[in-house]
């Protein structure tokens, strides 16, 4: 008796039942309130890009993963990221916008990656960026961080640094011991610090062909590891005579002044020397975030600043700042870890049940009133025994029921039962309203610690 | 100096400007909290299904639309519905969900069609269903119009018809005229009623080898046009004793009778004889949701019932009932009539401006404490004159702005401007808090009259 077609879907692809569907979408609207908190307005790009735009800049291995087709006449591409979607809108759109324009977007991108643990063709970014038309104020660097703080205390996670790196202070570092030319080996090669020994870590500079002195130098520079003021006074100690190392220099200062004062604890953001995120992009203020207790995540919110964010698609300089959060990960690896709170299977906060027909108007009217005050309520319709009214709402996990039945209809009240304590009330409506509206809004945390 | 790649998208594609984006967003998130507050769970299926899946039922024209591809071994398409992925996701998860199952999934589906005014490639459907195992009561028929009412309801949407019909009645109507044969030509032209006139409807129907006293029958049907009631009498007093044209009726009645029970007014809904929704889907109830004085635009919101969902994934029967909202062209229908309110470009409800750097700690700190409640706020931070600095103000045509100079400062205030009246207030913080509340929470309705 089996079937033709066995439901199912492509591996490297995140489906989640209801029970995770609905903290998911709660971290999702918090980071969404956030961004808009510091007025970031919302931008939906489509999902389908023509491929002369999208592989404008892509190459190696981005290109390999990406979808790929044509329709009628057109090239077409699933956006891998929303980073190139923004640049062409702004470079399209470049008379409407007004500059600095500040945008968020949250959307699924496609990579089509070998599906491994962890990794996901199809996942949501999360990201903010502020354009500036031709100049763009250093304090934005210094906003991103804030945004990024108050968005990651909001969803309840104390332990994380943002960490913060300069990319001309790294590049002028390298000018000035001569080995500019070797940056790009060592800068991934540093990345490995916190896995590999520091044995391992020499060798592999040394085998790149620098010599051993300089290799200690770039070895104690990786190294510094202090409070934020104490890092500034030891770059500024080297006496770095290098343009680019002084003004990396004195950006970096800047910025972590502007997070101090924009509200930023010092707990939750530190220089870090030894992150470079890639070589070809960004320019300046660079950040990673890490969950200081779970550092094997990696980075969980991303970006920098770069100095022209569309020169595939306009002559217009057009200097920006972002991050990204990569939410299906992120989620991923929390749950897998099991921080998220998996509670109710439905979004409800009160499921009614009626005894019979006669309560049915009851009921209805009852609802709408809960409705009417912003409490999620579902009326369950079937027509079975009052223990399969019960058991559906145990099957759901749901908090709160109302049962209806003749003595409540007659006396206009409902009973209200805590399905948790088994506690039961009889209430009137207004007294129930009150009663979720404090129950309700006493939420547990989404991520648990 | 023209650069090498013109930024465009396909047409087509919705894409908005924040001006619009914003307006989009609010109505998307009425249709949400609306689709919660009846209970409906959040889901959210990949975009990209098995061609095996997806193609299991299409046919005919939409499967030409399909954007199919390959990627490695698979045989891969974008989705075109949101139903077809939820009757897979039912199958595939019928033994993790409990029965009846609401969800509501709003998310982008894709339409390779050719482009043409006001039809979209890539569009947002928003879907609720309720899906039961092997039965659902009929009294789920009526909630769906209840959930629509609301959401138009809350849309500022005053004159809409929620349009009711039951295909067994009509498969009844015609089976007593012995036309169960032609019913599918049949339902095709009467759909036509509105853009017709009578003589080329009867002339249509004749055409199709139908006796001319059967057509007048057809046409006297379906050209009652009363309230519920008297249409409810007028098909009881036409005593046909076909079984699917008595259940049909009953069903309406009590569909009728479950919806009053709700709390739609009259005015909302009413029985149409006319609309019949395709014919290879629906079993019972149909619904088509029309704007009363915009009738051109068509349906806007329309469902049904159906006997058996995920036929073609599982053995087991899972009746449901469920309704699909077409924003993406509800919305363009809407803009291009300009009832749009379009007013910043902008989602922050102020931005604060501060004269020098002396000022930016004070409003740095202010901007913080109205984040804190909840107000979008943003912080101008370019360093150039107090001219440009409005100048930016006035180009996102934002309602409030805050000003912060060594005066406010000092005495620890705010002058708040209404960018619209010019009027100008010096306020505390806590004043700043309590006045934008006010006025920002009274907030110009989205959809103009």
């Amino acid at each position: 008796m089996s079937k033709a077609i066995e439901p199912k879907i492509l591996p490297g692809f995140m489906e989640l039942l209801p029970e995770e569907q609905i903290p998911f979408n709660n971290i999702m609207n918090i980071i969404k309130k956030n961004y808009e908190l510091f007025g970031f307005s919302p931008l939906d790009t489509p999902a389908i890009e023509l491929s002369e735009i999208l592989l404008a800049k892509a190459g190696g291995e981005t290109e390999k993963q990406i979808y790929r087709f044509n329709k009628g006449d057109n090239d077409l591409c699933l956006r891998f990221d929303l980073t190139v979607p923004l640049s062409r809108f702004v470079a399209m759109n470049q008379n409407e916008l007004t500059f600095p324009f500040k945008r968020y977007q949250i959307g699924k991108v496609y990579r089509g990656e070998r599906p491994q643990r962890g990794r996901f063709r199809e996942f949501y970014q999360c990201d903010i960026d502020i354009i500036g038309n031709e100049i763009l104020d250093l304090m934005y660097d210094a906003e991103i961080p804030s945004v990024i703080y108050k968005t990651f205390n909001d969803l309840g996670i104390e332990d994380f640094t943002i960490c913060i790196n300069n990319r001309k202070l790294l590049k002028g570092f390298f000018e000035s011991l001569n080995v500019q030319d070797k940056s790009v080996d060592i800068l991934r090669t540093v990345d490995k610090i916190a896995k590999i020994t520091e044995e391992e870590l020499i060798q592999e500079l040394l085998d790149f062909g620098i010599e051993k002195s300089i290799v200690m130098q770039i070895i104690s520079f990786v190294k510094i590891k202090e409070n934020n003021q104490n890092i500034i006074k030891k770059l500024e100690d080297l006496n770095i005579s290098n343009e680019n190392f002084k003004i990396g220099l004195a950006e970096l200062n800047s910025v972590l002044n502007g997070i101090k004062n924009l509200g930023v604890p010092d707990k939750n953001f530190k220089i870090d020397l030894t992150i470079a995120r890639g070589l070809d992009y960004y320019t300046g203020t660079i950040y990673e975030t890490i969950l200081t207790n779970y550092p094997e995540i990696g980075s969980i919110c991303s970006g920098g600043r770069y100095d022209d964010l569309a020169s595939y698609y306009t002559d217009k300089k057009l200097p920006g700042v972002g991050v990204s959060i990569g939410l299906t990960r992120l989620f991923d690896q929390l749950n897998s870890r099991n921080f998220i709170q998996k509670n109710q299977k439905t979004i409800a906060d009160i499921l009614v049940i009626y005894m019979s027909e006669n309560e049915k108007d009851y009921a209805f009217n009852f609802a709408s009133s809960l409705r009417q005050n912003n409490i999620k309520t579902e009326i369950f319709m079937e027509n079975v025994k009052f223990k399969n009214k019960l058991n559906y709402a145990n099957k759901i996990n749901i908090n709160f029921i109302a049962i209806i039945g003749e003595d409540e209809k007659n006396t206009n009240i409902i009973t209200i039962k805590n399905m948790y304590s088994g506690e039961q009330f009889k209430l009137s409506i207004n007294e129930v309203i009150a009663f979720l509206n404090t129950n309700i809004n006493a939420l547990e945390p989404i991520i648990l610690k």
